[in-house]
């Protein structure tokens, strides 16, 4: 059969790299797809999650929308569909600052709060079950520290 | 400020645990967002070209929309749709198989091959600029063998 690779001068990946980019692509896409699963029960989504994370974790939990975005890696229009399904579901709520020109906030309402409280544990047991605990503690620096260039160049890219 | 992980017995993430999952989660998402940004040029996205990959790897270049849903991840209506927007730019066509009452196929065109063609170098040269290139060859095993039992596991629960 004829492959794609044959009759280039391409620099194809080796044998190795190939096995390490093809667990790399499986564990992060299998990995996303049983959190979502796991979050499914609370009625949430990763993205949903993630939005939380970020709100809960900032001061006065609100964050300018811009900002939302680029941290969650999202354009402005998608985050926009996004932010207002969670508005629907009384996570969040949209708010102008007056004092602030740029200002359009998502803020984490109360019952978002309360959310996050309930859903946080049983998202690291998630997070534990599939994939630290998973992971002998020598291999785990190990992992962090061959991964940190990577993400260096990735974050100076995506500036660009 | 109070924050979620307060007040609970929960099993949080060590200080290494959390930095090596934090690492997994930002390059995951850095790299496929690089990655969608560099197929741009060609019209694709990311899901586009997993789908190119797994036809074009497949025997006379064709799977059932069912095995390509499952080795996608995605569920068959969102399968359907993103076959739908490759169909109406040329890349595959869907095929009814008369002596197989199961089979709805995913086909890909000459043109598919070809774009794969075009296409398949320069995204290898794209994984090895933002990715291989950037991790010493001795941590590349290293990194498979700490993953092997991650994507064992995820692999087994999927199937639940």
């Amino acid at each position: 059969m004829e492959t794609v690779t044959e009759h280039t001068a391409t620099a194809w990946l080796s044998e190795d790299e190939q096995r390490a980019w093809r667990i790399h692509l499986d564990v992060s896409r299998l990995l996303m797809y049983q959190l979502e699963r796991d979050l499914q029960a609370f009625g949430l989504t990763n993205n949903d999650y993630e939005i939380l994370v970020n709100l809960s974790e900032a001061e006065d939990r609100r964050l300018r929308m811009s900002d939302l975005a680029r941290s969650t890696l999202q354009s402005k229009s998608r985050l926009s569909h996004q932010i207002t399904r969670m508005e629907s579901s009384g996570l969040v709520r949209r708010e102008n600052c007056e004092s602030d020109r740029r200002g359009l906030y998502a803020v984490l309402t109360e019952h978002g709060w309360e959310t996050m409280r309930q859903v946080a544990p049983r998202h690291v047991a998630s997070v534990r079950a599939h994939f630290i605990d998973l992971i002998p503690p020598e291999s785990l620096a190990a992992y962090h520290e061959a991964l940190r260039p990577v993400a260096d160049h990735l974050r100076t890219e995506r500036t660009k």
